[in-house]
C-alpha cells in the first residue's frame, strides 16, 4: 500500500463526455409487441394519412354545422334524420343542409357533413325528426384525415424509447416488425480474495458477492442483459482470464473491487493488460465513488468499480447507466433526463468543496410537492439504499444545499 | 342509439375503493437473480448479523482512536506499525495503544482496534513507523457487527419491490431463491365491427387494432403479462365466448370498444351473463374515460375500455393500473406514489366542474425545477400521447389550474 498515492481524479463531466465517444450496438428486428422499452434504431415515417377518413370523436349525429347555428335549449334547431353509419362500413347517405345521421364515436363521416352534435345535446322527436339544443362549430368533434400524422411525415424519431404510445402509433402504421437496437450485454466480475458465491456460508472476514446481484438489477433496469462471470481472486492471470472471457462475450465489462488504492490493485494491471487498453479515467471527484476507473478495449468500456455495494450502485446510477444507455442508442436528450424529478430538500445538507457529493433521500409525497428527505447513516450500509428513493447532487462548488432548495433527485 | 342516456357515474375515488376488494394473486419461488421488480411475498427476517464482522469502510490503518486524539499536520501522532490484515482472513494480529495494522476498504477490524486512520492522513516513515496527522473517533470509518442489519430483525416488507438494492440485501442474507407474487396475466380483446387486425390493410372506415399493442405494452410495464385474445366483432356470442375464455386463462380481462353508450354496446350484456357477474362501475366522473365499465367475475375484474385509444391509455393510467399492481401484492402505500413525479404548471389550464381532467403534459426540465406543458390538440390524437410524459389530475371541484401551481403528474 502506496502512502498519500492520491488519484489523479476526473471531473464527472469530463466522465460524461468520454462516455458520448463509445460507439451504439447493432440493430435487430423484433414483433411489434415485443418492442416496448426498447430504443427506435431509424426514423419512423408514415406512408398513410392517420386516420384515413374523417372520424366522429363522440357519439351523436354527423351534420352540417351550419344546420346547428343559433340552436339552444328554449329555441331547439329542428333536423331530419336521414340514416346511420355503421361501424367499419363506407356510410351510404350523404347530408345536406338541415339533415343528420347518427354515428358512434369512430364512425366514418359522412359526405357532407362537417361536425357531430353529441348525444346529449340532441333528442329524437321521433324516427325522422331531431331536436338539437347546442349549436356545434365546423370540425367540432371530428378528427379530420391527416389530422394525426400525414403522409411521408416523420412520426417517431431514432434514438426514442418505445413506449405504449409509440406501440400504438406503429401499430397504427401497421409495422409488425420494427428495427431497434440491440440490448447490450453486459459483463460483470467481482474480484476480492474475501468474495464467495452468495450460496456458500461465508467464514468470519468473508463475504457474499452482493455485487453480482445489484448490479444484474441495475443492468436489467438499465435496459442492458447481464451476463454474471464470477468470482476473480487477487491474481493477475485470474482475473486477466475473465476480462478476455468478458470483452469477447459482451458490450461492456463491469468489474467490482479491486479498484481502490492498495497492493491489491490489480484491475488497473489486468486492464492495461488487454488488447488496445487505454485507461480512460483513474479516479473521479465524487464521493462516493471516487476510485472508478474507467478504460477502453477495441471500442469496449471496462469499468473498475468499488467494491462496496452502495459505492458501486451510486457510480453505476451515476456514470454507468449513462453509457449503458448512449450505447443502447438512445438520444441525448433522453440520456440523462429521463430518470431525474425535482423534489424540495426538507433539511440543510453540508458538503465539502471540490467534489460531487451524491446523497441518499427518501422521496415524501406531502400535498401537491414531493420531499427529498436525506437519509442519515453510514453511506456504506445497504440498508441507506433501501430506504432511498434518489440521490441529491451537490455540486463540486457548493458547500452544501439549504432546506427548501428545489433539487433534481436521480430517481431509482 | 338512446338519445338522452346519462351515465350514473361513478366517482373515481369510488373506483380506487373498490380496487381494494380485489384478491391479490398467488405465489412462487424464483432464483434471486430474476426477481428485479417482482414484489415480495412475504417478510424478510435476517438470519445473521450483517456485517458478521466489524470492517473497515475505507483504506488505511486499524488503531485505537485513542492513539491518534491530538494530532494535527503540525503535531502527527507516531504509531507503530505491527502488521496487516490479508482481505478474506481473520488478522491474526492485534492492536495495542500506539499500535497500527495496514487494513484495506471491506477489511476485517483486529482485535483492540476500534477505527481506522484514512490512508491519505497518515504517512509511513519507514516499515515500522507511521505519523498521522489527523485524529479518528472510535468507531471512525468502521461498520460494526450486525450495523447493517441485525439479527432477527425484520430487514424487508412483504408487498415491496424489489429493486437492485433489496436484491443485494437478499443476496447478503443468503437468499438464493425468494418467493414473489406471480405476475398477473391479464387478457385483452378488441372489440368492434370496424377493427381489423394490424397486420391487414384496413379499408376505408376500418380501423387497425391498435389497442391491442398499447394496452400490451401498458400491461407489461405494468408488471403484468399480457394475453391477446384477438378481436370480437359487435356480436354477442363472439365477444361472450372470448370473455369466458379471457377467465379461464388471465386474473384480469381488458374489452376495448363498445363501451359508449349505443345500440352496439354489448359489452355490459356479455359481462351481466357471464358467471357471478357484477356490474361495479358504468361511468366514471374523469375526462376522457367516463364510459369505463369495471365488473366482477369470480372475484377478477373485468374492464370495458373506451375503444378509443388515447381515452384506454389514460383510463389505464388512472384506474387499470393501480388495480393490476393492487392484485400483483404492492403495499397500500407504494401503490399510487410510486409513478407520480412534482412539476410546476407552466400555463393556466380551465377545466369543468363535476369531473376530474387529466390533462397530457410534456415535463421539461429548466434548472433545479421540472414544468408540466400541457400538450394542445385534440385529446383523440395519438401524436398527443407521443409528445406527453405524463397526466396532470384537475380536481372535480376545481375550475382549472392556475400557471404556477405546484402539480403531481403521473408518469408515463
Amino acid at each position: 500500500m502506496t502512502d498519500k498515492e492520491f488519484f489523479k481524479v476526473t471531473s464527472l463531466e469530463r466522465v460524461l463526455d468520454l462516455i458520448r465517444t463509445f460507439p451504439c450496438v447493432n440493430e435487430e428486428v423484433l414483433p411489434l409487441d415485443q418492442c416496448v422499452g426498447r430504443i427506435l434504431f431509424q426514423d419512423t415515417v408514415s406512408k398513410i394519412d392517420l386516420p384515413e377518413f374523417n372520424r366522429a370523436t363522440m357519439d351523436g349525429y354527423a351534420v352540417r354545422a351550419q344546420s346547428t347555428f343559433g340552436a339552444s335549449e328554449s329555441l331547439p334547431a329542428l333536423l331530419k334524420i336521414v340514416g346511420e353509419v355503421e361501424m367499419g362500413e363506407v356510410p351510404t347517405v350523404s347530408v345536406q343542409p338541415g339533415e343528420a345521421v347518427r354515428i358512434a364515436t369512430g364512425g366514418m363521416l359522412p359526405d357532407g357533413a362537417d361536425s357531430v352534435v353529441m348525444i346529449e345535446h340532441a333528442h329524437a322527436l321521433d324516427e325522422h325528426t331531431l331536436e338539437v339544443f347546442k349549436s356545434v362549430a365546423p370540425l367540432q368533434h371530428v378528427i379530420e384525415v391527416g389530422e394525426d400524422f400525414g403522409r411521408e411525415e416523420q412520426v417517431l424519431a431514432k434514438g426514442s424509447r418505445i413506449r405504449p404510445q409509440e406501440m400504438g402509433v406503429l401499430a397504427a402504421l401497421g409495422q409488425t416488425h420494427v428495427t431497434v437496437y440491440r440490448q447490450p450485454t453486459v459483463a460483470t466480475i467481482s474480484s476480492g480474495d474475501e468474495i464467495v458465491p452468495i450460496a456458500q456460508n461465508p467464514s468470519l472476514s468473508e463475504l457474499r458477492d452482493v455485487n453480482a446481484y445489484t448490479l444484474a438489477g441495475l443492468i436489467r433496469l438499465s435496459g442492458g442483459i447481464p451476463l454474471y462471470l464470477g468470482i476473480a481472486r487477487d491474481n493477475f492471470d485470474e482475473l486477466h482470464g475473465l476480462c478476455k472471457n468478458a470483452l469477447d462475450q459482451a458490450d461492456m465489462v463491469l468489474i467490482s473491487g479491486g479498484s481502490s488504492v492498495g497492493s491489491r490493485d490489480f484491475t488497473l494491471e489486468v486492464i492495461e493488460a488487454l488488447p488496445d487498453a487505454e485507461i480512460l479515467v483513474h479516479g473521479v471527484s465524487i464521493s462516493p465513488g471516487k476510485p472508478t476507473i474507467l478504460a477502453a478495449s477495441k471500442q469496449k468500456s471496462i469499468w473498475g468499480l468499488p467494491g462496496q455495494v452502495t459505492s458501486a450502485m451510486i457510480v453505476f446510477h451515476v456514470m454507468v447507466r449513462p453509457l449503458l444507455e448512449k450505447i443502447s442508442g438512445l438520444s441525448e436528450d433522453r440520456l440523462l433526463a429521463e430518470r431525474e424529478v425535482s423534489a424540495v430538500l426538507s433539511r440543510n445538507l453540508a458538503s465539502v468543496q471540490g467534489r460531487e457529493d451524491y446523497v441518499r433521500v427518501k422521496l415524501v409525497h406531502r400535498e401537491n410537492q414531493i420531499y427529498a428527505d436525506p437519509i442519515l447513516g453510514k453511506s456504506g450500509l445497504i440498508h441507506t439504499m433501501v430506504k432511498a428513493d434518489g440521490l441529491v447532487r451537490i455540486d463540486i462548488n457548493s458547500e452544501g444545499l439549504d432546506k427548501g432548495t428545489h433539487v433534481r433527485v436521480i430517481a431509482f
